[in-house]
């Protein structure tokens, strides 16, 4: 690294992992999630993420300079559309190298925290602490960290008379107890995808909190090795046996969900950016562009996972010889659609993006959350599509590719499950790459997580309710039903 | 109209409307379309468009200036993003004069023609003649005149040799005789949307010819009282006594849709674009801008109809007092979404415009047609929305507002109909207007309407699948697969 | 009619029709319903379910015998499936001289009655009157009236405040006065469909009522031309000057919806069923066989629409030469599945019958709202499949069949308009009768209509919710939790 | 087992799978299907079957007797519908103990061959051979065997040729060589589902083949020890180290799925059924009742399934507490809806119930493939309104149990992880269990089958097609259009 440069390499990245994090899978701990045969391929892939950022032949597309440092493109605080470009193109680079699969790559939360550093004052004082912010957006940009979050409340926690009737602690974190140093904070939070590949959890309320929910109003950073930290990691897809062969995708890409527990986590005064005040907690990502620039994210990634998709498509059809079929040709032309229209609303939000004050700017947010409605609402049909297309052809193969290391196997291997258009490897290979994304556990994990990336549909829909002008849309009615009237009546009689 | 612009006036335009026209209504001939009931408010319509664009507070959005002369918007040839964010505008404030519900506007074909006038070598000698459309598009901008097309054959087409088993006349149109001053066709097309209101029929094809048919592969213009041309209108909307408080929709913009029947009629050769040639006939429109202008136009109308339904979404939900059911504003933010999803993909096409030859900019043919098969395939989906919404009260309705004719029905139904949101007489109103939108047969024309904009789903799909950069798409597959192989097996068996 | 024959002609029904009832479409004043252009067709067609009937050919399909009297089908109180299976037959002849069109036919409202009369025990005293119920039935069933039901308040009635706020009758109907003769009713109810074409109205309340809507708890049954009743007419669909040609569904099958407007009407005790107690008012319906009874005449009905709808997805077809294609044939055969879906689950209903006290019988409840459910769910889509075949072509047709009266236009019509399937007429012909299916505003109405029949989503899927057994369901789970528990782990541990 | 009752127990199957047949994983040799981790828990669940039906508790439901003997009900040639109902309860009880998660149980392909049993005289000599199948029906019927089949060619063999071009022996199974004792059948038929638990395996063609295809044409039976037959294994879903706490479905139901291939497999000629005709290959199973008895079990198998899976919808509401939603409960009533839509197209397969030759009875063969495509369709769907309901809840759990084996975990999350509804160890084994049907690899597999358990969609949809009666169906429209023409026009003109 460049010592004006804040890119960290591969390598770095991995280096700051070895850095006594508690992680737990089962009853399991993990002593080094890099080499945990768990967690260290989607360790890898995030170190190639940092590689690429880093690597000079990037350096116009995946960085900016400000104040005579070079930064991460995904920090630039935009103040123009062809910023707002940039920033896409950045997100669409990283989404491509893991085909969106790898949704909370380092870009997010950081895309969170650099909208939220564009219009400081809505972190107003004294429950907000916009200087914090500030220090820690320009913290994070110049040690390139890797940041994720937690942000929601486990679904225990939502009735927290049951708790105290029964003498239990509350599950959900809060802070516990302040002195001159910071506050305390105990409890959990969910789902901090990618935690134990990150360096920092950023812990907060992006879902209404009641207006006295002032303890669980906190909102902090974390590093992930902090004392009294525990993630508890979901069952790892990549656990079980399968090689890379049989499961490229969920191999390389399982990113992870953690629950975060705290026992007594100390988290200094400068690290803290709201305490106390429920409503602000919230505002701080809607009345941003916070929570549009992540989101704004989020469909750049799908569109990449789209992409695959229907490049699987094709190739299954390919495979199968029914790319001959006029239907089929018809499904490949439907499902092309598919892709152009998540692109079409990417850079749409582009298009008409939106001033700020104090010359900056956003993405359309009416658009954003519009596309993501499209996305959560969609994906378990288009993963359908592609399950179409397969067939029964994802039943029709060995158990595993172990059949080549026998000889006699091999031969009625590949002499039986060849086909005009693949020898019998290709056809596996493919097949099996196609069955990561419909039928394997890592596809479930998928058709559930685009389901709920943003919350249940109401959430998502709430948001576009909030960002749509219906003062704009009630009009048009109002202004043509003002247009005409009724008249008395002249017209002829059916009876004299 | 100043001397130097090229911008008709509304009544300059219905004027030249009264021109000897043959139009059928059933065994009907109309003397004067702007005149006679089935066609006069539609036509209003099509003035009002005029005069809106003829009106000097619209210069700026509705007009441009080259070669010393000022033309309406949409015979602008591109070049920048900018300009096709100024055809983008000028289309929109066109459709929201009618809601979308008039799509094939006067600067529908109009595009057409300027799309294909942008890309002059591919109407190639001998067949093409490149400098008549260039002077087709000179004279059409500078007369500001309203072309429509019928660019498909009848269904009753598909099998010539039926025809001349028969001993029949070949209802398909084509070109019967040509000498020194012209062509002379005869036969039927379809279906020319909008022609009692305009000045010019452009006659070509836009579905594939087969390679020896080339007598149908005939491109020209014809004006709209041509000798030998009639035209045979489908049941007008607006002919059935129905008021402008019943039907408002209907009762404006009815765009009509008529066939068009030549006997003999003559077109002499500078009117001629393509004749001879079955292949070219077709790759003038998607080897040139022409087809993705035309279409383009299309999903911006189609916005201003989503605009007018998810506003009447809102409004029927507020009358009904629905719009406090969490599920009904869940339902609301989710049709804001779709309202947000068109209008991302039509900024979209403009975000990632391509760039053609001669300096020329194109919107993103990819993402025209993707968001061509979101329109058509989802339209029947959407107005199935607001059906629900409206629920059972567009029964809960007198026949008609002739009921405040009686002072003792009057009083009834003031008393009886009026709701805590609104008074008898605006429910019913804004009933009469959804259901115009839903119910009604100018309704139902709609569904049916967009479902075949563009042809069955297959063709959309099929300009979808030819503008998809599938070595891309593929490649995503092939390198990823690329990326990793089979190992042979060192897995622990479960068995010795 | 044989003197112990409880059959009524179809003249003996028109007849009975003209009995000083007042009906208004708007301020228009109806004199004679079996004559007025808006109503005598429709009028012809209830007749003719009343000829069928009394057909001596169709008399055992078509009546049963009880107590020395011979009465119509539907009036059968079920004791055996034979029973239940004979009432479907007798509702599907019904249905199938309507095409499924004409919802409330004569045996609706008398299905809700017999099945009500089966377990009188409910009609508790003293707010409800067995002997009341029981006694109308025989009336209606020896009488063969035919009887209609208003059933739902008005929309605007649901916030009575508002009305008493402004000084305000409450539009709702509701008992304002009784005395020893009866009682006395005034206010709105609605919708009754075919009340035009009916004897007497059945007034009630299917949907929950808040407990102390005591005056509003009123159910009895009122003569069509009671004093003080009006009926007002939603828009007729025949009155628009269309032919039968063009309009073939409209023209017979318009049952109309009216609403029923009260104005001191008398009712004397005898007819009134349940009086003062409002959740009595519903449970007659849900604790009886009624409201099941009424509801599997509906999936009847809908099942002869789908064998209309499908037959006609057919012949299009092949009037377009489709059927040819592979995939439209597909689509044939998916649509032949919907018809084998409804078809299923009504000979479910018989199959899987309940067993009620004193030996009667009863469709099964859970699959006559399971059916209904899907019933109107996806009418919208089926509808749209038909609309899909039709293509371009219901738009290729002259405005309509008066072309035929001048014999130059006659002369091109028949010679361009022919295909090699069809003759031009026959063609214009089956597009027009499919139209009025998926395209005309009696084809809205009823898209509108099934999806409403019995009220907003919410409430069709209560009843399903409610016929649910969840201990069975449940139970399921429970019990295969049961069978297996976690064990202390051995787990190997992939690091030491 | 009773000498004269032909009803095995679960330990008399067990045995009998120890009978020396080659079963691959891969390139690994299962010794004992019975006792391999892979396999041994489904072959208990086909234990548990065996036992179920031997259970003189079950004799009724169960078994019949015919000839002397005592058989299991899904043998039974039924002959009323009585009958009819009698197998149908039959394989609900037995469906119900696999939830409808092993389709292939042993009533399947017996159903297939009873079927078949019932129309001898379409096995047409001198291909067919009638009094084989009758004996080998009379056999399994006997030994109570477990008949799987394989029926379908292998993708890889559509194009003989390209074998032939490149010199390779072709793929699909076909006799190679005939002899006075018998057959020799050599090469691949897919797919065996159900196979490394049976006993014999039913080799033939349920789609067509082409004409000159004879030596493909070959019907037959071998039992599963056959020299010269290997079954390929799928991947199993149990092998992967998960307990069955973690994944109760897949530990218990996994079918599994096999490539059936021969290398010169000897097949006496009195278990030859077809032999050299390839049409008569296939109409065995559809001018038979067998394919309709085949795939009757199938859909009330789909009922059990159906059961499961609303009961977790209903059990996953009550966990979460969103049962008290108003949408929810909507969701759960539309989800009994399903169950109850399934219920209904069993129940109405018996109800309308086909009269065949010689006294037999059928189930109504247009209502069996219409639940077949209603069930192929929206299995997909079905299983994403679970998830829905399951939300995120799915990823907030602990890896896996084995927290509970340290003390201090099991103490968090003992306490963290319960709610108001449950304590922590029942919502993590709900979630589990709810997970195994929507997103673990065994739900993947399931969302495939289902989607093409009976071949593509084309293929179910000739079905019904084909079972449809379409001149009753086009009759309907032909009639009501012939019960109306056009007149010649007398309505007044607008315009004088």
């Amino acid at each position: 690294m460049n010592s004006r440069d804040a890119l960290r390499t591969g390598k770095e990245h991995l280096d700051s992992l070895r850095d006594g994090r508690v992680v737990y899978v089962g009853d399991e701990k993990i002593d080094d999630v890099t080499r945990h045969p768990a967690f260290r391929e989607a360790a890898k892939t995030v170190a190639s993420i940092y590689d690429m950022k880093a690597d000079p032949a990037n350096r116009d597309a995946m960085t900016f300079e400000e104040d005579g440092g070079r930064y991460s493109i995904y920090y630039l605080r935009a103040r123009t559309r062809d910023d707002l470009q940039r920033r896409m193109v950045g997100h669409r680079m990283i989404a491509d190298m893991t085909h969106g699969l790898f949704g909370r790559s380092p870009d997010h939360v950081a895309s969170f925290v650099t909208g939220m550093a564009m219009k400081l004052d809505e972190l107003k004082a004294p429950h907000g602490h916009a200087e914090n912010l500030l220090a820690y957006y320009k913290h994070i940009r110049a040690t390139d960290a890797y940041v994720v979050y937690a942000v929601v409340p486990p679904q225990a926690a939502r009735n927290p008379e049951f708790y105290t009737r029964q003498n239990l602690p509350t599950p959900t974190l809060r802070v516990v107890r302040e002195d001159a140093d910071g506050v305390v904070i105990s409890g959990m939070k969910i789902l901090a995808t990618g935690a134990v590949f990150a360096n920092e959890i950023w812990i907060g309320n992006v879902i209404p909190l009641a207006p006295d929910q002032k303890t669980e109003a906190i909102t902090c950073a974390i590093p992930c090795n902090a004392a009294g930290l525990s993630l508890w990691s979901r069952k790892p897809l990549s656990l079980e046996g399968k090689t890379e062969f049989d499961s490229p995708l969920g191999f390389r890409f399982d990113e992870t969900d953690s629950m975060v527990l705290c026992q007594e986590v100390k988290v200094p005064w400068d690290k803290v950016f709201v305490h106390g005040d429920a409503t602000l907690s919230r505002d701080i990502y809607v009345k941003t562009p916070s929570h549009c620039f992540g989101n704004h994210q989020s469909t750049v990634r799908y569109w990449s996972k789209m992409r695959l998709l229907v490049g699987l498509c094709s190739k299954i059809a390919e495979a199968t010889g029914a790319d001959q079929v006029p239907a089929v040709r018809e499904k490949l032309g439907q499902m092309s659609a598919v892709e152009g229209a998540i692109a079409g609303m990417v850079n749409g939000q582009i298009n008409a993006f939106e001033s700020w004050p104090e010359g900056h700017a956003c993405f359309n947010r009416h658009m954003v959350y519009s596309a993501l409605d499209w996305c959560t609402q969609n994906y378990a049909k288009f993963v359908d599509e592609l399950r179409e297309l397969c067939g029964g052809g994802v039943f029709q193969m060995p158990a595993d590719i172990s059949v080549m290391n026998d000889p006699a196997l091999a031969n009625q291997f590949t002499g039986f499950f060849q086909t005009p258009q693949a020898d019998a490897i290709s056809r596996m290979k493919l097949f099996k790459l196609a069955w990561d994304l419909v039928g394997s556990e890592f596809a479930g994990r998928h058709q559930q997580y685009e389901k709920f990336y943003a919350g249940a549909s109401f959430i998502v829909r709430n948001h576009t309710f909030r960002e749509t002008d219906w003062n704009a849309l009630n009009g048009i009615v109002d202004r043509l039903m003002a247009s005409y009237d009724y008249k008395p009546m002249t017209k002829a009689r059916s009876a004299p």
